[in-house]
């Protein structure tokens, strides 16, 4: 059961002008499953994009990196379930490839052109041989209003389809934005893979567009957890199909850039946090505030030190208000000079702990009480400076082990 | 359940000349309880500890620091179970302190002389009244032959009382190492701390003792992990009395110190794999083995990323020889020139994956069969030097959910 989670309504989300989707049944693992599903860009479309830092990256991340970096405009992507095409070595990338390259061929352009992603189990070939022969009908399928259906068609495991959708006004044009995203662990059982889509119709020169994705990416993606765990095939795309009657954005310093970009930052927000309300097992979702740190990244640090903990996230599931488990995990975050004593916590707007020690005033049950809550937030004052920043996890739960100790078959 | 762990037997743990060890039932928390331990050390004894590095550290932890570097020689040791005195802020000092003052007014030496120790619940006042009254009950219970029963002494939700002895040869005296420890998470629900005491009769340098120390913990302690999550009272203190028959070492390096260090770390080995063995719903014992890096820093961190990843340990849960799990942790240690096409794996002989793909040769049931056993090693090969370490860790299972979920009362 996702944490306040709904699917998403279709006539709620945008289309947007010059991007057309298509979804398929290519049969990639199991058969009757939408499983291909494929973004075709007009001519025209800026577009970036950032991915996993893991080593073991998988075989479509390393070609969408080689091609975005080509500098040849992108005009699709193609995405597959059911095969992550990650440890597959050479084999995996030649695969990668000759599904770029059918892909390619029928739309006219070069494989180059082509951004391909792959989810699903590691270490098995990938069948491009049937992503191949499914290309055709979700070609044909190809609509602007396909957003929705796209979301269902990247999904694995997730027990929702990810889908969110905003308008915001740049220089006297209304601009769209559309995105959606998989993922419910970082790995589910060999399953791999958080994915991330968002397009706009805003007009936004290519070479802003590496920096935009990056910028919406750390505001969002790389703000969730769920286990920790870093997935080999974890990738996000943003597009803009300059479209828009306005003038391109050419750099995010701009009032028009910083509008797009706060637009499209609580799309990419909503849709990271739709994943760690669908993590494996999450039945509370919670939000960690660190404020009063030297710099964001040491106030990041902490929050994720909280968010990793499983004497923490165990805490949550069982709704008790264990003061020691965060405090320790605060402790232990790696800040060399922390000192305990400048230490404030709050539960909601419950003032838990007091310059290190238990707030006097604090009654348990008042922690109790938020505890139950299914949204809750830590906030963890350092008083050793100015930044702030804040993470999003879900609790741990029996489910959790349930569903990563099922065995793979 | 522990892993392949028995209680020890009284009559196999060598008493050492120079200690003598008593335990009381001081009530800090629950009646009838031996809650209280002192060890005793004769005049000439050379000391060396090492602590929690959590900034969040307990008030005996921070006395037991001072105490250590006031150069005065530790004459005793004092343990309590029940209360950590940990988040306890300035009071918690005033009441660690208080309970050394007492405990060397009794024994006639400064309260500097004294090493104070406390596992339990946090953020509690701790009830030093209570541990005074009970002092002249443990120092009278002192005997050399105690150790067992220090053991048990020590306990907090451990299932089984943790203690190991050897005897080595040092320049033709026979020398004796007796050491105990506690711990079965990190951090138990509300309950904190690791705790290692070990003690030999040899004759090693003070000047030595840090370094003694430091090195040993480097071994054992510091190479276990059951959850991650550090603890704020961690401790470890090894203990020379100086009275075996054989000239001091004055450095580690000559023969006869590494001798000693070899033997003694065999047992603290033991005393940490023991509370990995006793780990929060553990049914497995792992060891994680990473060869061929450029620096046993890195392996180190390769083999935390898999002994900490709950996907991994869940799999080892499971029994599920889930390479993708273990292949995905090594890719995000944090090596950032690592090159996934010189990676193998072995579950113990069995060689699953090859220059980062999965052994042709390899058999699912091969797998199957080691990840079904209650001992297994992993095995990493990085392929970029010749640098080895090795972590232990226990599997990930719906019990330590259960544990860590319970509430507190």
């Amino acid at each position: 059961m996702p944490v306040n989670l709904l699917a998403p309504v279709a006539a709620d989300l945008h289309p947007i002008a010059g991007v057309r989707i298509g979804v398929a049944e290519a049969g990639v693992r199991k058969a009757n499953r939408k499983d291909l599903t494929v973004f075709l860009l007009d001519e025209g479309a800026s577009v970036g994009g950032v991915f996993t830092q893991n080593r073991f990256c998988a075989a479509p991340v390393q070609i969408s990196r080689e091609h975005l970096a080509s500098g040849q405009p992108i005009r699709a992507m193609v995405i597959n379930t059911g095969n992550a095409n990650a440890g597959t070595g050479a084999d995996g990338l030649v695969r990668a490839r000759a599904t770029c390259i059918a892909l390619a061929r029928q739309l006219n352009v070069a494989p180059e052109q082509i951004l391909p992603f792959s989810t699903g189990v590691i270490m098995e070939p990938l069948p491009h041989d049937r992503i191949e022969a499914g290309l055709p009908a979700a070609i044909a399928d190809a609509q602007p209003g396909h957003w929705a259906r796209a979301a269902e068609g990247i999904m694995t495991t997730d027990t929702l389809p990810k889908a969110f959708s905003a308008q915001v006004q740049i220089a006297g044009a209304t601009v769209s934005i559309t995105g959606i995203s998989k993922g419910a662990g970082m790995i589910r059982p060999n399953m791999a893979t958080m994915l991330g889509f968002m397009a706009t119709d805003a007009c936004v020169h290519p070479s802003v567009m590496q920096q935009l994705a990056r910028e919406l990416a750390d505001g969002s993606f790389n703000r969730v957890t769920i286990d920790g765990d870093t997935s080999t095939n974890d990738s996000f795309v943003v597009v803009a199909t300059n479209k828009a009657a306005h003038a391109p954005i050419t750099t995010l310093a701009s009032a028009e850039g910083q509008a797009l970009k706060a637009a499209m930052l609580g799309v990419a927000q909503k849709l990271a946090q739709a994943i760690v309300r669908d993590g494996e097992g999450a039945t509370k979702f919670i939000t960690v505030r660190v404020e009063g740190g030297k710099t964001g990244d040491e106030c990041r640090q902490v929050a994720y030190a909280i968010a990793h903990s499983p004497l923490v996230k165990t805490a949550f599931y069982a709704s008790d208000p264990n003061l020691g488990r965060i405090l320790a995990a605060v402790g232990y975050a790696g800040i060399a000079d922390l000192d305990q004593t400048g230490i404030d916590l709050y539960l909601d707007d419950v003032h838990v702990a007091v310059k290190g020690g238990r707030n006097a005033a604090y009654r348990e049950e008042d922690g109790q009480r938020v505890m139950k809550q299914s949204e809750i937030t830590v906030r963890v004052l350092l008083g050793r400076g100015d930044a702030v920043d804040t993470v999003w996890t879900c609790d741990f739960s029996h489910e959790y082990v349930t569903i990563n100790a099922d065995y793979r078959s």
